[in-house]
């Protein structure tokens, strides 16, 4: 782990820069995946399932007796787990719900915002190394909440065109029907044209490895909406003298197991602190299963002393990171200063797995700096707002002019006479 | 105007059709003019502004005395009105700051959102025939509610190198203090970028052609994000036997005056009320100062029968309008089945020049069928949302098996770890 001592401001940018990605490359190959399931449909898709998945499937759907079935092979233990995950993911997200506050603006004319949810969304849960059914949870709940009146979930299918069957309960749990076995491009571009069985959505919602991430940026293109550019997965800890270093080594690592990309960065005022971490580090990372994933990661992991917690709350929020752990005496004092992250983890007692599973909060979250200007996934997401407005006879004679006015000096008379025609 | 009685629901699609754009040509072209942008910076901006809008520039920033000199020349008349407008625009944009509310998900363990400013942002005001000023008010008086740090204004000036008296008076009014004289994809590049005398910024604002669109577009691969993709404005209006022809005539104009591609569309149940609208259009079009590009507009239109107010508002739903006019008898119960539409206008007597200008409402909105997916700019655009936790050492020993099941179902040790090292 690279250590790094009180770095002058003007190199923050630098050791704070993520590893680039190539998009243009990705780019091209999505392009002409696209425009073969916009010819091709159903078949286009199964044919890239067959080379990148490995699997030729009879339908793309997933029955109702591969869900009933998925439910036998989960323990009893998980169901349990995941039925009180639901729950608190699902008051967190209804406590979201928006009021409708209509304002009087001039005598007359009442504004007001309502909001709708979003008609067609598609779920993407990845496949890969972990069953993510927790990502199942955190992308549906919302939606269901919402109202959204279809929501098609994709997921790639193993070798024998199955589904892990824990996605598959996860799923049932929170009324998802329509599971598609698609993964990677395919399941991108599918979403985004529509197939025969699988209907264009206007919402594309998950995480995903860079061509997923780069099928999403492209399908923008075609009038899909996306949650947020995805990308590795990220970390700060912020911490003094206060946090333990047995748990900020066990926080990191749980960030560095995601993956060889993934980023993890402890800022500290406490030199002490740093130094038995990275011990503790090595230590807890000898008995990982996921150690040689988790090592790629902390090898670019980076320590920083800083001398104050101002210091070091303004470096996090030059980082901007996906997830942030305040472990200081104050954090409720620091918490006020964060300007960019995606979900924040306070005090000594708040792992940042208790986000991504239980606590209620969502863990789909912008990365690569972009907290700067994305939220992460909470139930505005599956909703437009609309704006109304309603002036009666009275309030009109109260506003007009101000309309005439402006509308004459914009040059723009048939606005003007949208009013004058009414006043007369 | 073409009129089309009764269609069937499968041809609604290709009836309710815009045209089509073409994204990939102008592509290339921003990506060449964000290359040497991203090189040469404030140079390059210059060496485009001379290309494109025939100005050579001393210095890119408007300044101090430009905008003194700007209050000179705007009448009494239109300052008044603008401050009305202001108010009316802060107002509504004020009452949507959202109330935190902390929710306890399972003993110990409390979950909110906050809010937080978008630092830096870009907000941008095309030139061309109409000096849109109102669109200044729109996109400034929310980042200032807001709170954004940075509020860069970018605009093309004429070809004497002077950009519009009332866009600065406008801008003053609301404190914008960075305008810079560049349009086009130039501008976009610079607020990308960044330059030596514009910052780089995290979000793009404001409506555009079809240059500033896809370069808006092209930016999001760097890192940056935008409002929404814009597209030429629209309108629908749905209206029975109780709305006057007059005034929807003057409505459809109103929004044919924009742009030879815009697009208006009214869906009635009344073949009268068909009848006289086409009669008064011809007649309000003849006297019109912009009526030959309201013309083009006028010829693209349609004036659609159907059966039911049922079947008009479905049909709207469908087409996802921008703007939105519902003139009918009960028009509070056919807003409750608004799905998707960016602002609606309600009643005989709320023009939709009035959101243009001054009811509160912004105008910046999703066109092209992105109000399917989209909200139009409010106050939460120059947010995001970041979610915090705060678990007690009680809490984690509530949820912590949860957690541990999951993450261990995951196969994420070191997830599970992080709760296992802090409850042992």
């Amino acid at each position: 782990m690279e250590k790094i001592f009180n770095p002058k401001k003007n190199t923050w940018i630098e050791i704070l820069k993520r590893p680039t990605k190539e998009f243009a490359e990705v780019e091209s190959t999505v392009t002409q995946i696209f425009s073969e399931i916009e010819q091709f449909g159903d078949k286009a898709v199964n044919n890239y399932t067959k080379k990148f998945d490995k699997a030729e499937l009879s339908d793309l759907l997933v029955s109702e007796k591969e869900i009933s079935d998925a439910s036998n092979l989960v323990s009893d233990n998980l169901k349990e787990a995941l039925k009180v995950a639901k729950a608190n993911i699902s008051k967190f997200h209804e406590s979201q719900k928006v009021v409708i506050k209509p304002i009087e603006t001039t005598s007359g004319v009442i504004c007001w915002q309502e909001t709708r949810a979003i008609e067609k969304v598609g779920l993407y849960i990845p496949g890969g190394s972990a069953p993510l059914f927790s990502s199942v949870l955190m992308l549906a709940i919302p939606a269901k909440i919402a109202g959204c009146e279809e929501i098609i979930l994709c997921t790639p299918p193993d070798s024998k065109g199955k589904i892990n069957p824990a996605i598959l309960y996860a799923a049932d749990l929170v009324g998802i029907t329509k599971i598609v076995k698609a993964g990677g491009i395919q399941a991108i571009g599918a979403l985004t044209f529509g197939t025969e069985s699988i209907a264009k959505v206007d919402k594309i919602f998950g995480p995903g490895n860079q061509f997923v991430t780069t099928a999403k940026q492209v399908a923008t293109k075609y009038g899909v909406s996306i949650d947020m550019p995805a990308g590795p997965s990220e970390m700060l800890v912020l911490a003094d003298s206060s946090a333990k270093a047995s748990f900020v080594a066990s926080d990191l690592l749980s960030q560095a197991e995601h993956g060889g990309d993934s980023q993890v960065i402890l800022v500290s005022t406490d030199k002490d602190l740093i130094a038995e971490t990275e011990k503790e580090v090595e230590k807890q990372l000898a008995v990982l299963s996921r150690r040689d994933i988790a090592q790629l990661a902390i090898d670019n992991s980076k320590l920083i002393y800083v001398e104050d917690v101002d210091t070091a709350i303004e470096l996090s929020n030059e980082y901007a990171p996906e997830h942030l752990i305040i472990a200081t005496e104050d954090f409720e004092k620091v918490a006020l200063k964060v300007k960019n992250a995606g979900s924040v983890f306070l005090g000594n007692y708040t792992p940042e797995s208790a986000g991504d599973y239980a606590s209620g909060t969502n863990h789909t979250l912008p990365t690569n700096g972009y907290t700067k200007s994305y939220s992460g996934v909470n139930l505005n997401a599956y909703y437009k707002t609309i704006t109304f407005q309603k002036i009666s006879k009275e309030g009109l004679k109260n506003l007009g002019s101000t309309i005439e006015i402006m509308a004459a000096a914009e040059g723009l008379d048939a606005h003007k006479n949208a009013v004058s025609i009414r006043l007369k």
